[in-house]
């Protein structure tokens, strides 16, 4: 599916005005369907359908390991994703309940209920790196980033280990291409503990807790996290490295993973 | 309640490390109750809760007008809103199933759907504006930003008319500051019919909806629109300007209000 359209607009700039082509991305809504029953709508860029609607799934709660699915079907032309699983989870018919009292902005009502929805898993890992290392990643994602350079409106997520990036993902939504990485690395059996998430969006607590529920013990973002964000993180023994721009990088959570 | 927290973290520049103290946004999980039934959980600033809860409700269909809301009691402490309205809204049983199918991050499962929720009431206003002022417009928008300058981490919202900028919000999601724009009007009685909404962020189709149930005519960005939004915009009668930086401006849809 093509993930952009072109379209004319007027670009006025001083005094004079032209008439240019620019390229916007498409932005489409996503159905995804688990056993037959409507889960969710992901408005989202339209490409690696199957790989969200896993990581989707699996970042809610729906499935555990990808031999807990039986049958993925894609129809783009009517923008579904249908999942069939094994056996029906238990804890399933909870999660339909509980979706009808969040959003996409949000999970549970208080810090703790966020807390409760994650298991506290705590995410444990041996994996140092230096800080120069995770200032070059970033500096890497920047490069694969056709999309944005094109269009100026999407975010960008890469996985990456102690030689260099694995996966790249783009999406409209910062949860979106998250999901997509999950998504890729469960269909492929990529090992995620001792990675590396990168993002270039914002460090929210439910990036983390997507993050956490990866079992990843580094995100690194080029932009900030909140105080929750790190309290999670804190808690759950993720290391969280911001405001990489400038040559400058800063370490939130978690510190004894960075160090020259 | 204090929206920003400081904490001590590790800055990495080439070879030095310094300890410095940064601002933080805070993220709080607001609940919002209506009528005794928890709606949604939005993770949010922690400011202007009576306006964010009252302007998503309104956005999301459940209350029309200010004269529908009997009692508003915000609970800082819980962190919770609770709405009781005048009458049950026939509607709203039906919202309260559509909840459970969607997502914060769409609405609806094809374009048709969208435009169904948003009944296509079409946006009429005979407003004109030139590109200069609202180049300034995004300017002064920028001059209000105390928080982003602060942490980095907050998207701007602002109402203005030709006499400029009437209202600012801040916000860690775009679409909770578009939401207490949208609170403070109803509230307050102001009439959005001839403003323009100004916003730091991308125009999705979320922002987009949001704007045409505020009946606002023009929607101005400092980012780029999807094409999805471009579509509805020209559907429902909005201008969407967009990509302001650097002293151009790019006219998306319904450029007949813009011109010198």
């Amino acid at each position: 599916m093509n993930t952009v359209e072109t379209l004319r607009v007027s670009r006025y700039t001083n005094d004079s005005r032209e008439e240019i082509e620019v390229s916007l991305i498409k932005e489409v809504p996503l159905t995804i369907f688990l056993n037959g029953k409507e889960v969710v709508t992901l408005l989202c860029l339209g490409d690696q359908m199957k790989e969200l609607a896993v990581g989707f799934l699996a970042s809610e709660g729906f499935i555990e390991r990808s031999s807990d699915i039986k049958t993925i079907r894609v129809d783009e032309e009517k923008v579904t994703a249908e999942v069939e699983t094994i056996s029906e989870n238990p804890l399933v018919s909870g999660l339909f309940e509980k979706r009808t009292i969040t959003s996409g902005c949000g999970k549970g009502s208080t810090f703790y209920n966020v807390m409760d929805a994650f298991k506290c898993r705590k995410v444990e890992s041996k994996i140092k790196v230096t800080p120069a290392y995770l200032l070059g990643l970033m500096k890497n994602l920047h490069e694969l980033s056709g999309l944005y350079r094109e269009t100026h409106g999407a975010h960008n997520v890469a996985l990456a280990d102690l030689n260099g990036i694995i996966i790249f993902r783009e999406d409209i939504g910062r949860h979106n291409a998250v999901d997509k990485i999950h998504g890729h690395a469960m269909l492929n059996g990529i090992d995620l503990s001792g990675k590396i998430l990168i993002t270039t969006g914002r460090v929210s607590s439910e990036i983390l807790i997507k993050t956490g529920k990866m079992g990843v013990p580094v995100i690194l973002s080029r932009s900030v996290p909140t105080a929750l964000a790190v309290s999670i993180a804190e808690e759950v023994g993720i290391t969280i490295a911001g405001f990489a721009r400038g040559g400058s990088i800063s370490i939130y959570s978690h510190g004894e993973r960075v160090g020259d």
